[in-house]
């Protein structure tokens, strides 16, 4: 179950009449998504995705819709939040935080080929260049300060394997930070549940809502490790090599970006293995049907320090 | 309603068993409180509170609880958690992250007198002073990064005349940073509601989940602000010279920081006022029956701009 608020008809036509998109034909909810409570809603004028945010506070949520406008307008496809009639991104709904945004069509692929990596690639580099003169601002909160606070609740939890290999994963990253690398605003979770095709057409990325300012070349870590992983969590070259290429056409890599990749793919593995072994020990009283698995991302990460090779 | 997760006899017998302190006499509810649900029990071997936390990740928690441990072993009058039979304070129970804490004897003074100004004023010093050899760093999440990520929600929300009060302010904040202010682990919450008395002794100080790493003075500042105010959010010089007295005979205050008073004594009301307004606009489910009147703290701001004095 997915939809944590409730919204009635009643509450969602008189929220509509803040909009100028007409009135409510239909609405239903969505079951995707953990985090938040999302509706199909349709009117007059158009079809939106509403979103109820459940863990987000307000005055957390500008950075996030302010940066969905500003890639909207600059084409990198993804969902334009819709401005209420006195020009505002976020409402109130129900107790929640709320913003409508367009609904975009296309279907997450959950076996990309390399022709979907690519165009993943290609709109990734296209995000990092659109979002270099956005002026938000978000600290990363699941950077180093958190993977060592994520250790000290789990340590004592992990079975002695797990904990060695973590702690000697924290300490190698410790050891090897590069603070010349090109940082800006990274997506932070572009996994294949966060992008939509239509056909081999990449119609949206969705989801910012780990977005931050961060290491350019871990965004595309993470999203190698996803979308470019075979099983056993070994790496697919042929959609790696797919997707790097695509980027590279459209931002460069430069030289420290191509010797640092090994590090960047174990330090991206690394915040998802801790992460869900983080929600597998503490879940969250909604989030326990979602469970994911850790190990695939342990396996991900042991793959990559036995083979990950510079660029 | 502040109990937001029920727990019945049956998980609190279970959950008892991972501790040696004996086995369930009764338990109750607690109402006061708003962000978590509390619980008072009893076992044969004393009284406890336990907390399920509602807002915080377990990640997020081990800040806290040592911190608890560590002041309370220094003399602090504070709360010390409970270890489980394996030394861990943090638990997990019914879908949250859950801590056991021994329970303090007291109450909370509504209209506190010098002398309990005095009290509060030394317990502060002592534990900005027994938290110096703390291990632990949380950046705090109500600095100036909140509040202008505050501002951004809410001005097209605001009178006209809040404003400019606030854009006023924030200005006037951001020109007056002093980078050599001592810094320290500060309570950043040490509300009269939040430090128990029996007769004229303070018997603890309680809520350590806005502790963070930031100025003391500031610290200082929003303890002055709630137990030294008059109606009208006129400053009590006699209380609060009770207080910083007492402040300063354990901790020297420096030449700057006297200087700099006035200033801080506007920061703290600020942030009360921000915070009050952003849950006044944006009300989260449970919390509109404790909703807590920002125009309290906008009387504090207007009355400190206009009369306060360096020390």
């Amino acid at each position: 179950m997915s939809v944590y608020t409730s919204v009635s008809r009643e509450q969602l036509e008189s929220f509509l009449r803040l909009y100028d998109e007409g009135p409510l034909a239909s609405y239903c909810g969505i079951k995707a998504g953990i985090e938040n409570s999302n509706f199909f809603v349709t009117t007059e004028r158009g079809e939106f995705v509403l979103t109820l945010f459940e863990k987000h506070a307000a005055y957390e949520l500008p950075f996030f819709l302010n940066l969905m406008a500003h890639l909207a307008e600059r084409g990198v496809p993804s969902a334009h939040p819709i401005a209420d009639r006195t020009g505002k991104y976020l409402q109130y709904l129900n107790g929640k935080p709320a913003a409508l945004v367009r609904r975009l069509s296309g279907e997450s692929p959950h076996q990309p080929t390399a022709g979907y990596c690519r165009a993943v690639g290609q709109a990734l580099a296209r995000l990092h260049l659109a979002a270099r003169d956005y002026r938000g601002h978000r600290d990363n909160d699941r950077g180093v300060t958190w993977w060592f606070a994520v250790r000290e609740v789990l340590h004592s939890r992990l079975p002695e394997e797990d904990a060695r290999l973590l702690n000697r994963e924290l300490k190698f990253q410790g050891q090897n930070r590069y603070a010349d690398l090109p940082r800006g605003v990274i997506h932070a979770d572009l996994f294949r549940d966060n992008a939509m095709f239509v056909g081999d057409e990449l119609t949206g990325i969705i989801d910012f809502y780990y977005a931050c300012n961060d290491v350019l070349l871990y965004d595309l870590a993470i999203t190698v490790n996803d979308w470019c992983s075979k099983a056993g969590g070994v790496l697919d070259t042929t959609k790696a090599n797919a997707l790097l290429e695509a980027y590279d056409a459209e931002r460069r890599l430069t030289s420290l970006e191509r010797r640092t990749w090994p590090v960047m793919l174990r330090a991206a593995a690394l915040r998802f293995w801790l992460s869900r072994l983080h929600d597998q020990h503490f879940p969250r009283s909604g989030q326990i049907t979602h469970m994911k698995d850790p190990d695939e991302f342990k396996r991900i990460l042991v793959d990559r320090i036995a083979n990950a090779q510079p660029l």
